[in-house]
């Protein structure tokens, strides 16, 4: 059975804007593939209420399961969650357990609950709310989507408090080879060993390094002693010129 | 007039898998905001030519740029020439000029052009080629997409060829200040000072530093002087917490 399916939303002027280099899905891709699922593709939107509508709603028809991450802070440019609302079609308001959730926390730390405060507390009807241990203001999930903080201290721990939830599927392994070689020199017989391995994904990721071509070779596959012998086979076309 | 559109396609399974943690559209976004391109959209799809064609179709009808990393070396996981020729429906094939520049390149090295190589002379019907200037085998422009190479190396070289040809727009103006206030304090004031100056784009970014709160205030725009403005007013009202 072909693993899930996953696609990932980030809203982000700041990574439009080169001010900011991504941590998020860096992140979410290496804990979907030790989960067994596959992230299939990424968007990235700026802070745009259409283009977050647009972009939400072609990933969740198309994917199985959908993370955004930023936009649901309390400041003004926090606009994800009436995004997410207008494209289910559902409405959204202060949400007494989420306000519990807040007032509990702002409480213990003898900080206000502010009306910008408040806005956190607002989730669209019929979502279920993510629990965020770092910094009280929860996610939620709406749908196949899970909507999640951009901070990625916040980020990191509603993937945990998400993941357990999902079907998993075989998780993918991945090991890679490294081969002092021009990729033009490693292409034909890699070719070979990719169409003999047909169950195997085989990418081919070329390097300069100091004047010196080469390339990492990457066996991903989910049998692991199939991908011990592709990468043998591999080893044995090129000897002392892998490692 | 409003400045110039872009957007980027990353052709990348190894980021997808999270074995990678992407360089190249960091790189594109900064040089686009010094040349005064809005970078709007980004999406990173696998190495399957059905999610590069329909990509690079949306991209394009939207964008007025479209620039394109990885998926242009000689090996059998490179299939994004194939994919941009299907997606403009032109056809494909060695073209002379590309093939003299890899022959000329290959025999100063040494090198046979052999097969897998030539590969890399494949340019869809109508582009005008990339130059490289770090390894030879060149990019191309077809129609409003340039198709350049997913080694960083090789990817910034094309860019710095590609963006002198672009017309641009007025740079845009970043300048942050960091506010060490939880977000929820800063979020009223916030508000005001982004409705006073609409001709701004005021983003904030929180962050947590050892268990502290704070947020960094970005002012996004053309003019330095009501950045400045912006700026100054966000510091009287929070005096001592800002730097």
């Amino acid at each position: 059975m072909p693993n899930p399916t996953a696609a990932m939303l980030v809203i982000g002027d700041e990574i439009l804007s080169g001010r900011t280099r991504d941590a998020n899905m860096h992140h979410l891709a290496q804990e979907l593939a030790r989960a067994g699922i596959d992230l299939r593709e990424v968007r990235i939107v700026a802070d745009d209420e259409e283009a977050i509508v647009a972009a939400v709603n072609a990933l969740r028809s198309r994917w199985q399961t959908v993370f955004t991450s930023g936009g649901i802070g309390p400041t003004h440019d926090d606009i994800t969650a009436d995004a997410i609302a207008r494209a289910f079609g559902v409405g959204i308001g202060v949400r007494d357990d989420a306000r519990a959730i807040l007032a509990a926390r702002y409480e213990k730390m003898g900080t206000e609950l502010n009306e910008a405060r408040l806005r956190m507390a607002r989730i669209p009807d019929g979502a279920t709310l993510i629990e965020n241990p770092v910094s009280g203001a929860p996610g939620f999930t709406l749908g196949n989507v899970h909507v999640m903080a951009g901070v990625p201290a916040v980020f990191q721990a509603m993937v945990a408090s998400v993941l357990p939830g999902l079907t998993g599927g075989t998780p993918l392994i991945s090991r890679g080879l490294r081969v002092e070689r021009p990729e033009g020199d490693i292409a034909g017989p890699l070719a070979e060993i990719a169409s003999d391995y047909p169950a195997l994904s085989i990418g081919s990721y070329p390097f300069i390094q100091q004047g010196r071509y080469g390339a990492n070779i990457v066996f991903r596959g989910t049998d692991a002693a199939e991908i011990e012998a592709a990468m043998a086979r591999l080893a044995s076309v090129f000897p002392g010129e892998t490692r």
